[in-house]
């Protein structure tokens, strides 16, 4: 299935509807299959010992799959989480990005399920995986 | 199971250990059963509307299911979550604080259970429910 | 909310629609909060030790969450569950029933969310905890 | 990671230790980064209109997973499932087997986490996804 929104456009979607995180977070690459989201932490999103908290990789894929959507179907900024459910499996290492990489699962007309792997840049080691389902308004 | 440490002592607790959010949350009840914490929400935590984020919901979630366990077994910096799943149900009040009160489904070893019901004071409407499990080192 | 569906109801329900399973289960209270049902484990469902498989108690949640929707919207076959979560926190004892005790967080117009909490018969000990997500059909 | 378990030891664990869904379940495939279960439900597992249930999904799942931890570290038949979440996202075909095909996250001391697809056979669409944490006791 094509995308409707490119790189560019996902990263103008952030700046606009997403303000409070767009500092954040950027759009690495987009291809039909997945979006990968950027997260660069700044101290506020540290835990003790440098690594990025729980709730900043919930953040982080959270936005990825909302993304990884509206590639799809456009900017449908009313979109909402139903459910999510997030496995932390290794710490991050400290000082350095998150990668987020979203893909859906299902993309129905009414619910999309989509999946994030979470890893650290040059490096296999999947963080966390999350996935998650969103409700899409019907208005589309 | 009687508590090992009050209010004050987790308030002291999320002061020095959670720095970075400290200012956003507060613990409002301590019993046997539940801890109470309380976030006020800013600017940086909105989405279009005035309702809360759903990460930011998370975190609420997230801080006190762990507050939850430091009641029972003390100050335990190094616990960390190993998973975390969470069902929004509705869209929070714009401008109103979140209540999150957690309790405790299991206390083992080295794993604990927790569970914590998302409310705006006043109300009855549960906004989100999450369950969430935390690894327990094992020195204590 | 009131219920439309009585324990009466909901037996028959059971007997006609998962007939593969009513052997199984049986409605033990149904409330305005919860609907309670019984599995009392034959061979089929044991894992060494005598204790009841996870699956085993995957099916008791998703009746129970079932038949708790089904109480307040009357007999809806066709809603499926899009999503669960289950924590499972005790062996159940060998060769006792269990008890499932489902409540609903939501019921909207075409998303219910319910949890149920997994007990032995005289014991406040929880087994298991699961919330799980339905969709309901629109034609209702 | 190399397997320390085939297929056909894996089929033997199978039959010894699961004996009574055995029947249903056999080993499709092993390779170094996935096992994968098929099942072919009869008419216990069925819903009706010849869905396979969710419950009999959750049990393919649960038992690839348990698979691809043995095939890495050992028949260890005590190892247990400490939490699950699925997602349902269609309708498996009528009269059809499903195929499992899990694969793990991770592998630690005391937990493990993997991941199941579960689709029908010569079909891409995933129609159900799951992913689930287990605990591995200290003995190995």
């Amino acid at each position: 299935m094509q995308n409707v929104m490119d790189q560019a456009a996902l990263e103008r979607f952030i700046a606009e509807e997403f303000r409070e995180v767009a500092g954040l977070l950027s759009v690495d690459e987009v291809t039909e299959q997945s979006v990968t989201l950027r997260l660069d932490p700044d101290d506020a999103h540290l835990r003790p010992g440098g690594t990025v908290s729980g709730p900043t990789m919930f953040l982080l894929a959270d936005v990825a799959i909302y993304l990884a959507i509206l590639a799809k179907i456009g900017p449908v900024a009313l979109a909402v989480t139903t459910n999510a459910h997030i496995d932390f499996m290794r710490k991050p290492q400290a000082g350095v990005p998150l990668l987020g990489e979203a893909s859906l699962l299902k993309l129905g007309r009414s619910l999309a399920v989509g999946q994030v792997m979470i890893r650290n840049p040059e490096s296999d080691a999947i963080l966390a995986h999350a996935s998650m389902t969103y409700s899409i308004p019907p208005t589309r």
